[in-house]
């Protein structure tokens, strides 16, 4: 495996979907809102994405079988007051390095315009690092006009600043290729994984997208991968070892 | 050397193989305990693997004589009261870098494919941070029935976390080959060479193989390879030196 | 998009043109002194080039539209005493990886040459990490008939040292393309966005270019700069998370 | 420039030379020796090789003019009491990653194989952190019949360890091609330029040999490298600054 692929597991048909990007990243925001819209409507999985630049490492399951490190596409048909239909992409993981971010993000455009998306959405967590009475949700558009329209959803408009990852990226791809998108990032502390900030960055968006989803069990999904996460402070702390060789670390230089 | 590549030895036969693997690792629990099964049963060396994601550098052997940077390929014939044949990888490495590691794990399953394996274990360590009173057998898998199966023969199903490196790729990339595999994971600390949890993985992978090796020498294996990887620290610390470039480091970016 | 490219916004054609770059390095000495340029003597943009070796970003401007991290190529005719053509390189950032490095400015070298340029200037700072009173400007070249062009310009000339990034990479990979030239370094503290190197390193270069640009307004794009950079903190700080993943950055090493 | 590549300077034609190996390394043992019998033996230099894995940068020398990161081959013919023809690479970098030590290691072997290279030295220093009394000279070897020669010529024969880097590199890929060889290190504590230890490996080599370079001139060398050291310590620290970004480094996350 030298280049990311994507490996279509049914071939569908959508007209002029809207994409809606979600991979974790800050207060895991982005990824919560996304994963229970998946939930909610039932959307099905069409395709994966692997790369060589996602971390070299598998998750183990709760009943013991492996996980790849892996993207995966999600669609949905006339769902909503507009009847659209929907390409969500969630996974476990982003690509490590500047040039594999790229290159995935690339595949991602690639893909899905050929079915004549209209408008891009990437989801995210906007770091506060304080405490957040009521989070607010904020906006970053690839024109002036997106950010008139998002003003009246209550979006934030952002000014200055950065969106660092696939959400930053896949808008400026998306761009080049003619495709209109919006960034939302729910205000969040960053620390920990944030239903709050994803309640509120999903209600913006539903506000949008004219579309209904019941965001009661949200809190529920938060605390389950709160649990996940603790118990992977393991392999992080492995994988740290592997992959910056220290004095002491015996393990990848062996010798003998 | 732009890329990984794997240089036969022999041509061989074998009937559906076993492939094991067991790449230096956290405690070198699953080198130690596959160093030994080729050692014990006399396995033949038929294969190496060299990539340029390994350490730029040599080791040098208790002779004087250099040993590159590698990964061999053993294999074994009608062993055990099953009569299979086996592939077993070991080294003195894994790759650095992420995509290294891909690319390695890649060119692995492609070449073991053309054997027919039928099987993939890869053995490692669990690190738990802390003594280990009875070293335990963790399991994980790529389908729920040798879970089962690997609950007969003592192995704890190992529940959430990841497993990071070789072990962990070469399971998935196996499984998109349609290769069913098992990862065997022996408890240790994890900051010394564990024989004991070696001794552990290995009886239990015994168990589940039908065949049986003599675990008396393991601790002698053990100590030899803590006296070599003491004498390394000094290449650990010139590596280091080498490869992370630092203010005063001057040797790297001579002016001259 | 796995390599480095040029997107040409506008075909021109230009006499023998004079090559200046100035991309973000120390203290912004550079940068400054060439938007400065750009925007006083309305220089038109006509190429912009992209890396997925940049960083995976992208910038929010003040009106909440999206930036891609590029550089830019301007152009101007006719300009100064000597009705000289010229091609200025700025832009938002340099490559993060040395092998981006290099392939960013062969690409660049490669893009110009057609434009049978005659000389390139690259434009930097040079930290003394002390308070200078009166920033001085060094230069270093590619040949010692410049030295002696330089110091009758009032520039002196560098005695050993180093120059990192496009400033000292372009100078070489021109001159193997047999493009001489010479790098302007403005003396600075190298802590802060520096008007007062950027005013020095501007009057040198017009000096020996016989071309002439208000500096009075200098000052006020560097307090510009510096009120985007201070905003950028969190933009740094979260790339970093990103980039670097450590224990505890539960973001990227999701699991689940 | 997206690979290393090498520019031959004049064709030339060796009878079965020895190969000789010193660049940047522990100490600039190695590499004080080789430029020291390149003066004082007038060796021409007939190749130079770059690579976008040396750091992305220039170096500035006495006369204000800058200087390509590269390796050097220069030639020798008919040398010493065996009269013998040499190749020495000598140079004022290594590569920077683990693929991009291979890509160039493996470049040189190619370039050298068809000179028909009968033998290879690599060179460096050992370091031992200590204050050395008397430098002795270590050696490691491709096969036990070098050991023994070796061991004849007052070399001790390294007793594990490893060598890191192209002096490692070079051995290994050379044995592939069936070219054998050896590492000479002399030993140094490996904190600063050591031209005692550089002497001590000169003395051996050229016992080995049979050539006779003068050595008195070998400590003015050192001092001289050391001075250009010193001032390059600045170059270090932007360098650092450069190619791994933290928070606070504003120039090459520069928004704008």
């Amino acid at each position: 495996m030298k280049n990311t692929f994507i490996k279509v597991l049914k071939e569908i048909e959508l007209e002029k979907p809207i994409f809606i990007e979600a991979l974790p990243g800050i207060g895991h925001v982005g990824k919560l809102a996304a994963d229970h819209i998946i939930h909610e409507l039932n959307a099905e999985k069409f395709a994966e994405l692997y790369s060589p630049s996602f971390p070299p490492q598998v998750l183990v399951k709760k009943d013991g079988t492996i996980e790849m490190m892996k993207n995966e596409f999600y669609y949905l048909k006339n769902i909503g007051e507009n009847e659209d239909d929907y390409i969500i992409l969630v996974g476990n993981t982003q690509g490590l390095s500047p040039e594999g971010q790229y290159e995935i993000c690339s595949n991602v455009i690639d893909f899905i315009e050929k079915f004549d998306v209209k408008m891009i959405y990437t989801l995210g967590g906007l770091a506060t690092g304080q405490t957040v009475e009521k989070p607010r949700v904020f906006g970053a558009v690839t024109n002036k006009k997106l950010a008139e329209k998002l003003k009246k959803h209550d979006v934030i408009i952002r000014s200055e600043g950065g969106i660092v990852g696939a959400s930053g990226l896949l808008l400026a791809l998306g761009q080049m290729k003619g495709i209109e998108g919006a960034c939302l990032m729910g205000e969040t502390p960053g620390y920990y994984v944030d239903a709050e900030a994803a309640k509120a960055l999903l209600e913006r968006l539903m506000d949008i997208l004219g579309i209904s989803v019941d965001t009661s069990k949200l809190e529920e999904r938060a605390k389950k991968i709160r649990k996940v996460l603790h118990k992977a402070k393991r392999l992080e702390e492995e994988m740290l070892e592997r992959m910056k060789p220290k004095a002491g670390d015996e393990d990848l230089r062996y010798i003998g």
